[in-house]
């Protein structure tokens, strides 16, 4: 297992376009899918008004969020895996919304209209390699949790 | 977008062997990719008694986390997330935990002992299917957080 420094966890993340936002709901570990879209040092993802991580993020202030994605192959133990934690805020001027809910795939149903915005204040990431001593890199990751 | 059952939930869980177990570490949200095993009701993962979501484990009375896993396949619309939450607890009988450890995959280093125990307390499944209105039906699994 490698580490992976934070400009090339940023550049994996923009190569795929599924990940995992991690949040709090009603005191609770919560964990959604969603589409993503990196621009800088942020990921925007789209999402509904009335989805759990929107209530969470009614605060103005926002709210500290994980987001992860990965790409494993466990047959060939080949993989990576970028994690961000950083304050989530929803966006709320109508123009820059707009912007990245253009950009953000289109969407047919008109609900799904909130932008939320993860300012991505830490970052690692680790990428599996064959490892003669330990054959299933994978579960290295835990290690260094 | 199809809300999947509980069983079918854990059968398709049971059909991969990656997830990923979320956590509150230090009082920020965590999110670890790591191999996992189904066994009824409970899932079971390995980990090293170094890592972050151990020592979240200490107390003896275990902590709620999340457990997700996915195969989504964006380019076709298809695919599945199942999102477990539960009370997890190290696995403490030496006999049972080595059970686990001979079934959740060979590992050369001695390190990786720890068996954790994550129970489905509350299991919920989505699948997603072409549907006209919304062609991204993956975004859908947020609307019903």
């Amino acid at each position: 297992m490698e580490e992976i420094y934070r400009q090339e966890c940023m550049n994996l993340l923009d190569s795929v376009s599924v990940g995992r936002i991690v949040f709090t709901a009603r005191a609770l570990p919560a964990i959604r899918p969603v589409c993503h879209l990196v621009d800088g040092d942020h990921i925007f993802i789209r999402t509904d008004r009335n989805a759990a991580i929107t209530s969470e993020l009614r605060a103005e202030d926002g709210t500290v969020v994980a987001y992860e994605a990965d790409a494993i192959d466990l047959a060939h133990h080949l993989g990576w895996s970028v994690i961000v934690v950083g304050l989530a805020r929803r966006v709320t001027d109508p123009d820059v919304a707009g912007t990245y809910l253009r950009s953000l795939r289109p969407w047919a149903s008109g609900a799904k209209d909130q932008v939320i915005d993860i300012r991505a204040d830490m970052v690692t990431g680790f990428r599996l390699v064959a490892d003669r001593a330990s054959p299933v890199g994978l579960e290295r990751g835990v290690t260094d949790a």
